[in-house]
């Protein structure tokens, strides 16, 4: 069995019997049944999946996984593909999005060179995690072989696993690749079939032509490649990248430890989707943090059947929505664990209620 | 002339200089234009309030005014009144929804008895400003006199003077008084003629049958008051509250220091909206934190033309929706700050876009 293989395997449903106490905390704090909404949800899941009524989100960690694409050879992007590089210095210097949102919300972010085309000067806070110097362009043939596949998936896991033996409590997802849109376009129609016109969005700021281009390639990507849907490691093969293959392990190393992840937007979708065709159960340990722009994330959120926590017109990726996600989803725990119920701060409940011995307390 | 009016004739429009500047800085910023989306918005805005094109955030404070309704006595929330006062003292404990989220987003909490109906124990933490002990059941007569009303106005006025004497960059509001959502409903519906199926909501949680008796109590009050629209101050003596006035004057307070104001749900909707009737500038100072359940708060947003930042499914009140939105106004103010540049970072920008310098820059 391989590491892939063992780690599926260990991932377990939540645990419903601290669920069910954590909801029943959640009704006896000072407040209306319900009023505090998403975050009220947001603490009950976490709880099951930390297996304590009252969960605490204490070391935050967003892992960006870098790759560049083949097939931003063709013209797909706004950018140039060494955007991707020079990205990565401006992480390890501090002086990005994903910097400053990790700094306000006291996240540590691990920059991991998955598949960069550029040789990278060492840096103690980069990890190098090569596989290859980009994909190929996937508009030709396979974007790598399954080898490569299994081991970018195999990095994530082990990525995932260093950060939670670091102290990590939860894990954000972040991405950066010029050409990656395309690739996660290809993979959700390859999983869906929905048509190009919905999955296919402008990534970084692209013009109605080169959106046009963009559709093109996609569609010549699949039927160059015919990526066999029951297969998820064959998409990835077919039309993947290496980042996003070593995120959706990550996603599955962080559920294989009971760890909350939380997702970033559409390329970090485009892994949580291959994840969850992996493992169905893994979808029990994902927050979605926000709704981007690009048309085919809502699509990805639809099928795994998660709530964005916020929308803030976001499309930046990097992990800056993951970001402040886990940031909220520490607030959420914060409450739950922290507040007052009705019997501790003697206040009187709902006048309707008469199954809840919490309430009608006098002071 | 008194010191409403004094306040109102001190706002002033936005510097739309800094705002240009800012909106420039921001697009010079190492990420795809826009992709920050209403974090960008949020952060021009910002600037043009403060005027300074890297705007900053230090001291937040959350002002949360209490009340009591005399309209409660008619059944129309879930919760007995003395839930006000019980509350009161929970804030002061530290124990609840409002502490919490102040607590992790480094916000003070003040806390205003400006309507409570019983004499509370003193405490280092409460501002004693109390005009009544409740106000009058609105089925039947006047909230207020007109006196009383503009005293509320002039206290939240100079609560606001205070915080901003005492440091505050922002302030949030928030509320608490059992039996609010019907005053707020009441002034919505008194501002607008919309129907009362439409402005109404469950509060607290109460249900059909109770909803039905507190639509009933509004259209009463309504029609015994005759509230009139042309002048904000009547309708707040006809159908408000101390609080709902406290708010409307911290929020005019706050922009007549050019300082931002983060409303809260839906009693601080009405306040915003109450402050709105009163100076249209007022709303240049505003940011709408969430969209509360309540019904009405999304006709009052969309009469003020504020578009919530998040969206949690909270209907909780005391400022928890204003608490965390300073944070994301907070953190909105960083990314426009902290940044680098395409040209700080070396990174080459998008392919087209001939017009601007800062772009192409090479290592």
């Amino acid at each position: 069995m391989n590491k892939l293989e063992a780690t599926i395997r260990t991932i377990k449903p939540l645990d419903e019997v601290v669920m069910k106490a954590a909801t029943e905390r959640q009704n006896a704090l000072t407040k209306p049944q319900g009023s505090l909404g998403v975050l009220e949800e947001l603490s009950i899941k976490l709880a099951g999946i930390q297996g304590k009524i009252r969960p605490r989100i204490g070391k935050k960690t967003v892992i960006v996984m870098a790759g560049d694409h083949g097939v931003s050879e063709e013209g797909v992007s706004a950018f140039p593909s060494e955007v991707t590089l020079q990205m990565v210095y401006n992480f390890l210097r501090g002086g990005a999005g994903i910097n400053v949102i990790s700094r306000f919300v006291h996240a540590e972010v691990l920059v991991v060179d998955i598949g960069v085309a550029a040789r990278l000067e060492l840096h103690p806070r980069l990890l190098d995690r090569k596989v290859r110097r980009g994909t190929a362009n996937i508009s030709k043939g396979a974007a790598m072989s399954r080898e490569d596949a299994l081991k970018s998936l195999e990095i994530g896991i082990e990525v995932a696993d260093e950060a939670v033996k670091q102290g990590a409590d939860v894990i954000g997802t972040g991405d950066m690749g010029i050409g990656n849109t395309t690739a996660s376009s290809a993979i959700l129609a390859a999983f869906t079939e929905l048509p190009l016109d919905w999955v296919v969005g402008r990534g970084t700021g692209i013009d109605e032509e080169k959106w046009e281009l963009k559709k093109k390639i996609i569609h010549q990507a699949l039927v160059v490649n015919k990526p066999d849907r029951s297969d998820p490691i064959d998409v990835l093969v077919k039309v993947g990248g290496f980042e996003i293959g070593g995120l959706a392990g990550c996603i599955l190393g962080a559920a294989a430890h009971r760890v909350p992840v939380v997702i970033d937007g559409f390329i970090s979708g485009a892994a949580a989707l291959l994840a969850a065709e992996l493992e169905p159960k893994v979808v029990d340990y994902m927050f979605a943090s926000h709704l981007s722009v690009e048309p085919g994330h809502k699509l990805i959120l639809e099928r795994l059947g998660l709530r964005p926590i916020f929308q803030l017109d976001m499309r930046l990726g990097e992990g800056t929505g993951a970001a402040l996600g886990m940031h909220i989803l520490d607030l959420s725990a914060r409450i739950l664990s922290e507040m007052a119920t009705f019997s501790e701060a003697g206040v009187s409940g709902a006048k309707k209620d008469p199954g809840d011995e919490s309430k009608r307390v006098k002071k």
